[in-house]
């Protein structure tokens, strides 16, 4: 007889937040040429964090620092807030998981938007938290509807994504401001941050307020979503719980050195940035060109309305046949557009080159 | 107004399974000099391994394979299971952690041994699992109390560790087939391999048979505790769960070509056994010499015995201000004793050194 399983885990959809390019691989039998699906930065890692994991890769017998000391004395550095108030997660995805955990027992309701990042659901999903969506407005989400599901519902978190994924809206640090001054009292903001760097600017991080947990990656900008490595900023109370339930050598060594290199090259980051700006027109110009619509970005992809869902979905199955591996949003009112990630630009004229053919084909 | 914790995580005490040898670096302003403390691999990764590490540290900016595919297919063939029976996780912290989740509801009793891993009852208290522990019996865990317990209580998990962790102790396949032949239903047997390795052999792995989990690492023997790897062999039915729970892109890329490329190399692994083996033999002559008492092991460690917990605690907090890092057992019988990693022959003989001159001075 087999041993039985929770009720949450035995409920749960045999579902996974993502397919990854591999399994598509395997699946068409054939390689992927160009990765622009997953938003991993074409441009790489710093070279001073290269540098650093090769160093590290002659050790790697050794457990990790538990306490990820280093990095967060450089983050506490240079985001000015407190060591007591940072933790790192191997991603974004396990701190959010650890934050479920942290606020929200069975039953217990998340708002979030329709369509907002799948690995967040998958987490709150894990524990059993049941949701409160909320349809994004003009393609961005949607602040007041969010503010009302959560106080209507009594929600334990509000989930959100500035820059959000997969549009690439951005909302302005005053919105932010806003939005947590209309948090019900109990509801604690997420404010995913994977993005912030390719945004005009962050809202101000005030690590006194219980109110906003924020989570940053080393995943995107920094070239390291291979890496495994994430930070919370918040108040010191949410710290302390989270070092209570998270997994303490789960930041590896050399995710840690790499990251530490990063932070000590004040050039990669700003350059990654710029030529991410660079792509992001170009790919305007060029789908805007094939009477397409980019939707406005501050990211490093665009998402680009290609009309209906079927010709997204088409497209899609399209491109990887050529090799070309991106994704697309799956919920209206996005569902009608396919979401690229900007490469270099021998990819940006690679792309461009098998997507108008592709186009044309349809 | 602070947004609330969860009942089960603000009632957790502030406690990390163990400290790392950098905290006590940073607490003593001292470096470590002897890394013997936390049974890291002294004779690392496999140099096919490091080359692998090193080709990957070019692209890092890649989300992993998140089905850890090419590992799963390896290890597949070599212990000749079905893939569909392997799952990957960032370390068995994390595999355990998940099990629990499959298994324990808040309140439910998990069986283990005194004494037996911190992390285990760590992750396992996260979720609000009670714990029925049983003695050791001879310096070794008593399998008879276990499955005594784990029926008394109605234990969701009888936790075990084979060859053992702190006590070096094994068990013989006959012995863990026992056990299981008499698990009550509804228990699940976590069978904790990660020494598997350095024993004489290992209980045969039946995928057939829901009643065991078994958890292995590539931290010991492979000589990769910094980069996170390590894997479940179950019946299909518990891999699909964890699936549905698990971080999916947690084992990052490099884990995960390290791994392949160790799985890969016949010879390193026997060697650091071989090399190991010689070492334990060296260990326990030294001590038996001064006066001590080595307890069988069948792993990269000798607990020895030094009398009384006042002796063993004193003889950690001299080495420490030596530079040399070992740990000990907290609990009896076993917290007389103190735990030496099997060092290469240079750092035995200079923890012989350092040793006697502090058992000398005590």
């Amino acid at each position: 007889m087999r041993p039985p399983h929770t009720s949450i885990v035995a409920n749960l959809p045999a579902a996974t937040p993502f397919v990854g390019p591999e399994t598509l691989e395997r699946r068409t039998n054939r390689q992927i040429e160009l990765r622009l699906g997953a938003n991993e930065s074409p441009f790489g890692p710093s070279p001073l964090a290269i540098e650093a994991v090769k160093r590290v890769a002659e050790c790697t017998q050794n457990y990790c620092d538990p306490e990820g000391y280093l990095v967060r004395q450089e983050l506490s550095r240079q985001l000015a807030v407190p060591m007591e108030c940072i933790v790192l997660g191997a991603g974004i995805d396990e701190l959010l998981a650890l934050c479920c955990r942290l606020f929200v027992e069975p039953g217990d309701v998340v708002a979030t938007t329709l369509g907002s990042y799948p690995t967040f659901e998958y987490g709150a999903s894990g524990i059993g938290a049941t949701f409160s969506r909320t349809r994004y407005l003009a393609e961005a989400p949607d602040l007041e509807a969010l503010i009302e599901a959560a106080t209507k519902e009594s929600a334990k978190i509000l989930y959100l994504a500035n820059p959000d994924n997969p549009s690439g809206a951005w909302h302005h640090a005053d919105a932010i401001q806003w939005l947590v001054s209309r948090l019900p009292s109990d509801c604690v903001l997420l404010l995913d941050e994977a993005y912030f760097e390719f945004a005009p600017e962050a809202a101000p991080i005030d690590p006194d307020d219980p109110r906003v947990i924020r989570l940053r990656t080393f995943s995107k900008a920094h070239g390291m979503a291979g890496l495994r490595i994430a930070y919370v900023v918040a108040h010191e109370d949410h710290v302390q719980a989270i070092n209570k339930i998270r997994f303490h050598f789960g930041v590896n060594s050399i995710a840690q050195a790499g990251a530490l290199a990063s932070l000590n090259d004040p050039y990669h980051v700003p350059w990654v940035v710029a030529q991410s700006a660079i792509g992001r027109l170009e790919i305007d110009e060029f789908v805007s060109h094939l009477g397409l619509r980019p939707l406005p970005s501050h990211t490093n992809f665009v998402a680009v309305d290609v009309g209906s869902k079927a010709r997204a979905e088409s497209i899609l199955t399209s491109l990887l046949q050529e090799g070309v591996f991106i994704r697309k949003p799956g919920l209206p009112p996005l569902d009608g557009c396919i979401r690229i990630t900007i490469g270099r630009p021998e990819q940006r004229e690679r792309f461009a080159e098998v997507f108008e053919r592709v186009l044309r084909a349809q």
